[in-house]
């Protein structure tokens, strides 16, 4: 069975994941959404983000990645590197994504704003998609979806209303029938 | 008290309101959502839509406006005009909005897209956001929202999943306090 490829992310309701200048302090914690997101981790073992995304995870902290997942950071501009936990990639990221669902592993959790997903939706390469969106309406920042030339269905499989005002949803990717 | 306004929309989880054409037959309809959808309808007298809006819902055969409910088109080249149950205004829709809403009335349905709604939002007269969010990545078309230069906290009143895969949320606008 090939592997599972989730685009996450927090949102607001007008469809950001960060302000401009990629702070994300309107994102709400809780139980609920621990829980939630909890079981998510549980089921990768392999992220993929952008170079933006990268940058965002050092600042915050998380530059030295999560225990028992490879981070795969996409850069046409960092030299390509390997080191426990994270690799820099230079490959275009249909290709690597294409390769990597057909190696065995768990789940793989595609991070960050559109411009990555972009790409990989268009391939047919991303089967699920899951929303925290938040009570707000951001008004302006880095969008979660970029224009992509042809609709998608999805179909719904999860919707958890969190105490704190967050609706969590959860979609898979409809196969168009051969 | 003042009459609430609603910014209401079917949208898909990317944010769109209708194809760039303007078609919308991506719309599902169902009992579900007939029944949440017709309760809000009892609450509204009246309907406030940009000129856009007005030619797509003429297009669609609903120019004979509805029942009990007047519809009030904001256009700065149609003619201003009034006739039973409809409204050609080509005043400022803020300054129509914030007077409206101060007359004696029900709810106040704002419909259509972002364009109508980002002056209202701004001007703080906008009350409530209902959406029936759609299994659904459009791609590109019709935005539901618009940048606006400062972010609206909102809470969660409402959240309904359709079973054909629909969610409907509805949010009250937090008011900033004095």
């Amino acid at each position: 069975m090939a592997r599972t490829v989730t685009f996450s992310a927090a949102c607001t309701l007008d469809g950001y994941i960060a302000r401009s200048d990629s702070s994300f302090d309107w994102i709400l914690h809780g139980e609920e959404s621990r829980e939630v997101l909890g079981g998510f981790w549980k089921t990768i073992d392999t992220i993929l983000m952008g170079r933006r995304t990268w940058d965002v995870a050092v600042r915050a902290g998380h530059g030295q990645g999560h225990a028992g997942i490879e981070t795969c950071v996409f850069s046409r501009t960092l030299p390509p590197s390997e080191r426990p936990g994270l690799r820099i990639v230079s490959e275009d990221v249909v290709a690597f994504t294409r390769r990597l669902k057909e190696t065995h592993g768990n789940g793989i959790f595609l991070m960050g704003g559109g411009e990555l997903a972009r790409p990989l939706f268009e391939a047919g390469l991303v089967d699920e998609v899951g929303l925290n969106i938040h009570p707000l309406l951001l008004g302006s920042g880095i969008p979660l979806f970029h224009e992509m030339p042809r609709p998608i269905e999805l179909e719904r499989i999860d919707c958890v209303p969190f105490r704190n005002g967050c609706v969590y949803v959860r979609y898979a990717v409809r196969r168009k029938r051969a």
